[in-house]
């Protein structure tokens, strides 16, 4: 039987194919530091699990195919915070950011379309494009420029007649680079001068380092308005990436009507998890107060302490809570195996994400990194001792 | 900006069309009998809420992508229960049966693909093949032959080189006939010869009355273990719609490869969900009795009423829990939407879903209406004798 070309075209997370070698790792005892992953540690509010307790319905029904009208409000009265006015139908509550991703796809590319994005990127951004029929189309960027892309003379000549939309991530995952009013209105320009879609990412909004506390959004922008789709998540936001609890967000009508036929062909979204995410909505300003206090030690501390090592290459990242790095190794791929399997420092190793996933070519980013900041402090420190140690360590082999 | 041609080829749920016309009726003071949706009014077994109750981890993080291991072995174990045995990486847990029809169509299809399924069929279906760049090919049945379908003469002229698979529902959604054994040997013979994909939904497994209680499975065949995938779900089979916990199952290895692949890039189903559906698979055998014994009894009840009806076609169903049926009107889209607006008897009316949403061609099905057997057996039959009454004053009008 044959499988699709598209699917065959896409490839395993990144993230997560060293699995298999961490597994063997630990059970050599090893300890691993684990910056691959996006996981945060820190504690979801407990009114989550306070509403999972009080759930009483003694059949577990379908929610509505849009979402429920409580967590629909409670998101539109974030937005409102924002400066983002949503009716009702602007918020379709998705199974995650993942499938409000993959709606979007589906409701914007036909076969052989295409998708602009800076590359490096978020690697789930290429499946979902190429296994709904589309392209992606790299803007490329530099570790050396900070992985700046938002400029007409790096956007406007990979314009095409199939390209149907630019996306981007704001703050940058893998980047942490975070794109300022112009640059967001440059965004805008060009997708209103060209017709495209403009789909903003900005699940990490609340991880902001650079003193402002509150980053610019594309959507609060009247004249593109039917242009702009945001992709949104109570992941990062509340550390309840579990819930699988996200939405797509667009006030452009004839766009969310197509989305509401995806959305009824999957009938609905997990309805406890909805109940609970409602809650989340509730937490005080402080909660995300002390959290970005949290992560901007652990960037400040991270950062520090990875600049120490010869060779480094990367620009201080100033929201969500990855660096992308180029490191003096000549393929990441094959260094972070040798972490696994050949290197120790008193017993303990390390994990990143290598470069190589976040590019659409094979041989990009191959001495690029991304460490995820999601642990304590002094255990990042000690990560990056056993990075700067296995460094020179690997290329003196 | 452009749309994808895909998605506007899709349409609205023809199970949900009419919500908003039975909104002004309720508002009107009307009761509706609601015989269009598959919701069952079955209690969920109440481990579910107790497992809730008592999660209690700090972090709600990602699951596994290919699901929780506890879950994939409660499948795993109800499975060989069945006498179909399964390793662990031939299940991927999915967010509802949804998901995992989206992700077995992205794995097989191409742009122009076909998909061959017996019309009437499940809606979404539908859906699932167009947004994915694929095509439905009927296989025309009728009511006065029970829909049947597993013929070759029926389905071999529909093959041709652009086929991946046959798709069929067991027992069926929404004609509620069963396929024997020699139906699916059939079914799988064709597959083999042909080299598509057979997939088996088979999510109302459970709910079957011819008194063998026990559907016979493809997933059991040896032979053409390859071609075969299974949609499964805990949605009907322990009236847990909201939980939004399916899988994908297959035996081929190199097709639950690619699976993992859209697997990964969606990250997870949510953990609190899939931790309460691995409870569901400790309820004992006499659940299942008990359930399938109401909902005989219902099938019994609002057959014979319906029967009662001049005029009206409909084979006894032998499993799910509906039932397809051509009525005595010229169009049955008309007709519903006759009943919540000019209609009522004693400020009654009922819903049931239009024929033609279950057929690929606009004009398809005008004549027939799928009735959900999901109330108590007293509304059934109240709902049957407003049917009956409205299709005479309908007639009469």
């Amino acid at each position: 039987m044959k499988l699709s070309e598209k699917t065959l075209d896409c490839r395993l997370s990144p993230i997560r194919k060293f699995h298999p070698y961490a597994v063997s790792a630990a059970a050599q005892g090893k300890t691993i530091y684990h910056l691959n992953i996006g996981q945060p540690d820190i504690h979801t509010p407990s009114v989550y699990r306070d509403t999972l307790r009080s759930f009483s319905e003694s059949v577990l029904a379908y929610a509505p195919s849009p979402g429920i009208p409580e967590l629909i409000d409670a998101i539109r009265g974030y937005y409102c915070d924002i400066g983002v006015r949503l009716e009702r139908d602007h918020v379709l509550v998705t199974t995650g950011g993942s499938e409000a991703l993959d709606i979007t796809m589906k409701c914007i590319l036909d076969e052989g379309c295409e998708v602009i994005v800076a590359e490096p990127f978020y690697p789930n951004y290429y499946t979902f494009i190429r296994a709904n029929g589309g392209k992606v189309v790299p803007i490329p960027t530099s570790a050396e420029n900070g992985y700046r892309f938002a400029t007409r003379e790096q956007i406007e000549p990979l314009i095409t007649d199939k390209t149907r939309a630019i996306l981007f991530t704001n703050p940058g995952n893998p980047t942490g680079t975070i794109l300022s009013q112009e640059d967001l209105r440059l965004l805008a320009d060009i997708a209103k001068e060209h017709d495209l879609y403009l789909i903003g990412d900005e699940v990490y909004r609340e991880f902001i380092y650079d003193g402002s506390n509150r980053l610019s959004t594309i959507g609060s922008m009247e004249d593109v308005k039917e242009n702009i789709i945001l992709i949104d998540s109570v992941s990062k936001r509340f550390s309840a990436c579990g819930a699988r609890i996200g939405a797509m967000i667009s006030r452009n009508n004839e766009l969310m009507q197509q989305a509401l036929k995806l959305a009824q062909a999957r009938l609905s979204v997990a309805t406890v998890d909805q109940l609970a995410a409602t809650s989340l909505y509730s937490v005080d300003q402080s909660y995300f107060k002390a959290v970005r206090k949290e992560y901007r030690h652990r960037r400040d501390v991270c950062y520090a302490k990875l600049m120490e090592i010869p060779g480094v290459v990367c620009a201080e990242p100033m929201g969500a809570f990855y660096m992308m790095a180029k490191l003096p190794v000549d393929d990441t791929d094959e260094f972070q195996r040798w972490l696994l399997e050949e290197f120790e420092d008193h017993g303990e190793t390390l994990m990143f994400a290598p470069g190589s996933g976040f590019y659409a070519a094979a041989d990009g980013g191959k001495q690029e990194a991304r460490f995820a900041y999601v642990l304590e402090a002094p255990k990042l420190a000690r990560a990056m001792e056993i990075l700067k140690k296995a460094i020179e360590k690997y290329n003196n082999r």
